[in-house]
């Protein structure tokens, strides 16, 4: 499903949707119709929308293109801390956090949005998870919204992963202190593919991976720098002839950098081409 | 080279380096005296720390364990408006950093510290480069520093890249608007690995990627939560029977999940063992 699937009632930040109730109307944050809206459930609120207000992302935000929801977790903890986590089952450091807190948040999220739970993923960010990249981006650009936990400590207890059917996403192969800025990259990437957000569409379509391959050198002036020169074709009025050597260069770099994407690009265009290797 | 050999003379946030001069004294950033140095050259050096400043990062930050040192790109920039890109030589979409522009930025960046450039890296954050990976957190983490610059738009000037020998990094294989977020990333999986940042050293012994391997499930109280029990054998009190039943648990996601991780680590451990697949 698209999103141009729904009813696009929206002009703006002050559009708010029909369905919006009184209270909505209250918030420093009224529900704008049909914006792609992401909901993240953290510790550290107030960590958003961090690098995500400034630039291209944060234009979008002040447009009403997309809005940001975050959910604090401490709400719903419990006792005079109101604490959220616990320590491990069996032992171990750290600490893991509880399953029926993130239960609340999760149903309190839920409740957030006056639309149903279709076309709208649930993703734990954890290392154990789906590595994110451009694909997934472009999937989450084409749901609805998507409503993000950012872990902390040990992890998050496995019950409330499996009750859920949350999808475990991470970001790579690397460890971070908590979920937040693995957030923050993978709504950077999803958001700069809304509609309308990126000024220019034709720059997302020569830039890395959007074909399989890695994006060939850039240069601007100066034409001569510190004894080094723009490369003569760049500068030679030939579009064939540029839009071959940038080809030329893609390939050579992803062949050299990315055996892995290499491959899969060779794997996809046998069909067109001989295989040389 | 480690971290052991320099002298320490550091003993907080308020020991000066010898070498600082007056006036490095009188603004409000002092060279911390060995602490670990994070210089990143942005755009939005007001993004900074971001997510960094909160938890774990934040409170080693504030303990002087590592210091951040943003470095504005526009100061650099020419002109009324401090312009620091153009388009991209032979047509195309989008601006590109200028050589001449991040050369001076780097010039100045590499003046900075009292120390040589010896082991110092210097990133390019691209998609086009390697992947960071936990190998490469625990590379810089060992490092006395780094100098992360951080791309926007079409990207940067190859000359200054060729020049410099920059070492291209990427966060995954997606594109981001800007570099910012993957400098926190990397910055946040690096710090944690520092001498001292981690209260419980021996959390970063089990998690996912230490040992080759994804973490096992996590579980914590209540003991039942909607129907669904803690794993009897984490709640036996057998050390032995739980340490085995998470390898177990480790070895089935990483199997399941990441064919890649569990090839190079049954490729590891053949001599220990006679391979199964």
């Amino acid at each position: 499903m698209s999103q141009d699937d729904k009813p696009s009632k929206s002009h703006g930040r002050l559009a708010i949707g029909a369905s919006a109730q009184p209270r909505d109307l209250m918030t420093d944050r009224p529900d704008l119709a049909g914006a792609w809206t992401a909901r993240v459930i953290t510790l550290f609120p107030e960590a958003f929308p961090g690098v995500l207000g400034h630039s291209l992302t944060g234009r979008a935000l002040d447009r009403g293109l997309w809005q940001l929801d975050p959910i604090d977790l401490r709400i719903f903890g419990e006792g005079r801390h109101r604490n959220v986590d616990d320590t491990p089952a069996g032992g171990g450091a750290g600490m893991v956090l509880r399953a029926d807190i993130m239960g609340r948040a999760l149903d309190f999220a839920a409740r957030r949005g006056t639309a149903s739970a279709e076309n709208w993923p649930l993703i734990y960010l954890s290392p154990r998870g789906r590595r994110f990249d451009q694909s997934m981006a472009r999937r989450l650009s084409k749901a609805r919204g998507v409503t993000m936990v950012c872990g902390r400590f040990e992890g998050l207890d496995q019950r409330v992963i499996d009750h859920y059917g949350m999808e475990e996403v991470s970001l790579g192969d690397f460890v971070l202190t908590g979920g937040e800025i693995a957030a923050q990259a993978m709504l950077d990437a999803t958001v700069r593919l809304l509609p309308d957000v990126l000024g220019n569409e034709a720059s997302t379509e020569e830039e890395s991976f959007s074909d399989g391959l890695l994006e060939h050198p850039q240069y601007t002036k100066p034409a001569e720098w510190k004894g080094h020169a723009i490369p003569p074709v760049l500068l030679s009025g030939h579009h064939g002839e540029i839009a071959k050597w940038r080809r030329q260069q893609s390939e050579a770099i992803t062949r050299d950098r990315r055996p892995d994407l290499w491959d899969a690009y060779e794997a996809r265009n046998t069909s067109d081409k001989p295989k040389k290797r």
